[in-house]
C-alpha cells in the first residue's frame, strides 16, 4: 500500500510532466486491446484513499480464470453424480420382478424392455465415467501450479515498482538539494562585503561549486530513475504479453473441454437410442396365436370331449 | 369342490363310455390350439385328492393376465419416478452459480451449457408425463371391471356343471331303479306258482309294466342329461372362444402400449440431442481476442504510459 501510494505519486508527477511535455505519446498497438496498452495507471477505489496497480488487475484476472476453471470442474462433478444416480436407479428397476410371469412372445418382449433399462443405465454410467476422465480431470489439473507462477510475476513487478519509487524519491531529494544550493549561491552573490572581499569571493566560488555538484547529482539521480523506469516498463510489457497468452490458452483449453462435453452428450443420446432397438424387434414378433399355442401346450388339462350318453 | 368331485365322476363315466364307444372323437379344430379343444378335463393336483375344472384354468389365465397388466403399469410408474428425479436434479444443477462470473463469448457458451441442462430436464419431464398418459394410464384402466365379468362366466359355467352333475345322478338313480325292476321281473317270471296262477300272471304283468316304466324313466333321464350336457358344452365352447378373443385383445393392447413406450424413448433421445446444438454453436463462436477486448474495455485502469524524465 505504501508502495502504491508512492507510485501514485509518480503518476501525478508523470501526469504533470505529460502536460508540459511536447512529446506525443506513442501507442504500442492501435487495436486488439492488448493488455500492455491499458494497465499502466493505478486503479483508485471510489473513496480515492487507496489504489491497486494496473498490473494487479491483470493478475486478479488470471486468478479468477483459475477459479472459473475449478468451478466448471465442480459443475461437471455434479453432473457426474446425477448421471450415476440415474444409472443406479435404472439398473435397479431393470431387475424388478414385475410381470416376470408373462410368458411367450409377449413375455420375451417385456423381459427385453426391462433389460433395456439396464442397457440405458450402462450408457449413462459410461457417460459419467467419460465426463470424469475427459472433461472434469483436464479442467482440474490444467496448470496445477499456476498460483505459484503468478506470485513470481507479482513479486518481480512489485520489486521493480519499489525501486522506481525509491529512485523517484532520490530525484526529489536531489532536486531540493539543488534548489537549496542555487538559493545559497544567489544570496551570497547579492551580498556586498567591501570589508572582507577576498573571503567573500571564496564563499561565492564555494557556493558555485556546490551548486554545480548538486546539478550533476540531480542529473545522476534522473538517470537512475530513467533506468529503473525502463526496466519496469520492459517487464510490464513482457509480462502483460505472457499473461495475455496464458489467458488465450485458458480460454482455448476450456472451449476444447466443453466441446468434449457436448460430444459425449451426443454420443450418449445415440447409444441410448440403440438400447430400444431390440425391444422394438421383439414387440414386432409378438404373436398372440403363438403365445396361446405355447400356453395351451403347457397348461392343457385334457382333450377328452363330452359325448352324448347312449343307452 | 363337491361339484368338482361330482364332475370328475362324470368324466370317469365318460372315459369308460369312450372306451366302448365306436364313435370317433371329432376334433373341433385341427391346429392353432384353441382353448375349447384342451380344457374339458379337470386338472388333478399331484396328490390326486382334489381337482380344478379345466375352465377354472382358463379363468385363472385371464386373472393372471390382468395382474400382469397391473404390474407392467407399476413398472412404468417406477420409470416415471426415476425420470422425474433425474429432471429435478438437472434443473437444479442448471441454476448453479458455478463459474457464472466467466465473461465474454466463453461466458455465454458456459451459460448456455448450464441452460441446456434445464432443457434436458424439460425433455425428461415431458417423457415422464407422456409415459403416464400414454402408457401407464391405458395399462391401468383397460378392462376396469374385468374381474366382475370373469366372475359372471365362472358362476354360469359352475351352474351348468352342477346341473349336469345332478342330471348324471338322475341317470344313475334311474339306471339302478331299472336294474331293480328288471331283476324283480326276472325273479317273478322264473317263479312257478301253480296254486295262484292268475295272481302270479298279474304280478308278472305288473312287474313287466314297472320295468318298462323304469326303462322309459331311464331314457328320460338320459335325455335330460344329454340336454344339460349340450348346454354346458355349448357354453364352454362359446365362453372359451370369448376368453381366447379377450386374451388376444389383451396381448395386442399391451403390445401397443409397449410400442408407445419405445416410441417415447426414441423421441426423448432425439429431443435430448437437440438441447446440445445451441451449446455447440456458442462454443464455435468462442473468441479469445474478442473476450480480451471486452474485458479490457471494462476493466482498463489507464492508458497513460510512462515516459522518461527530462531535466
Amino acid at each position: 500500500s505504501s508502495s502504491s501510494r508512492g507510485f501514485s505519486g509518480i503518476y501525478s508527477f508523470l501526469t504533470s510532466l505529460q502536460d508540459t511535455n511536447t512529446h506525443t505519446q506513442p501507442t504500442w498497438h492501435i487495436s486488439k486491446s492488448y493488455y500492455c496498452d491499458y494497465f499502466w495507471t493505478d486503479k483508485k477505489d471510489p473513496q480515492g484513499t487507496t489504489s491497486v496497480a494496473g498490473f494487479e488487475v491483470l493478475l486478479q484476472k488470471q486468478l479468477k480464470g483459475k477459479q472459473m476453471q475449478k468451478e466448471m470442474a465442480e459443475f461437471i462433478r455434479e453432473r457426474i453424480k446425477i448421471e450415476e444416480e440415474y444409472a443406479k436407479n435404472l439398473s435397479k428397476l431393470s431387475q424388478s420382478p414385475l410381470a416376470a410371469q408373462e410368458e411367450g412372445t409377449l413375455g420375451e418382449a417385456w423381459a427385453q424392455l426391462k433389460r433395456s433399462c439396464h442397457d440405458e443405465a450402462e450408457v449413462h454410467l459410461k457417460f459419467s465415467n467419460k465426463l470424469q476422465c475427459e472433461v472434469e480431470k483436464p479442467l482440474l489439473t490444467f496448470r496445477d501450479n499456476f498460483k505459484k507462477e503468478l506470485k513470481k510475476y507479482d513479486h518481480h513487478i512489485i520489486d521493480l515498482r519499489k525501486q522506481l519509487a525509491s529512485r523517484f524519491a532520490g530525484v526529489e531529494k536531489a532536486r531540493k538539494a539543488l534548489a537549496d544550493r542555487q538559493k545559497d549561491l544567489e544570496v551570497k552573490t547579492q551580498q556586498l562585503d567591501i570589508k572582507h572581499m577576498n573571503k567573500h569571493e571564496e564563499d561565492i566560488k564555494k557556493a558555485r561549486r556546490k551548486s554545480t555538484q548538486a546539478g550533476d547529482d540531480l542529473m545522476h539521480n534522473v538517470d537512475l530513475y530513467n533506468r529503473a523506469q525502463s526496466k519496469w516498463f520492459e517487464e510490464m510489457v513482457t509480462t502483460s504479453l505472457e499473461l495475455e497468452r496464458l489467458e488465450v490458452e485458458r480460454v482455448e483449453m476450456i472451449r476444447q473441454n466443453l466441446r468434449q462435453y457436448t460430444t459425449l452428450r451426443h454420443e450418449t443420446d445415440m447409444f441410448n437410442q440403440s438400447t430400444v432397438e431390440p425391444v422394438d424387434q421383439l414387440l414386432q414378433s409378438v404373436d398372440p396365436a403363438r403365445d396361446r399355442e405355447l400356453w395351451v401346450r403347457e397348461h392343457k388339462t385334457g382333450e377328452l370331449r363330452p359325448v352324448d350318453m347312449d343307452i
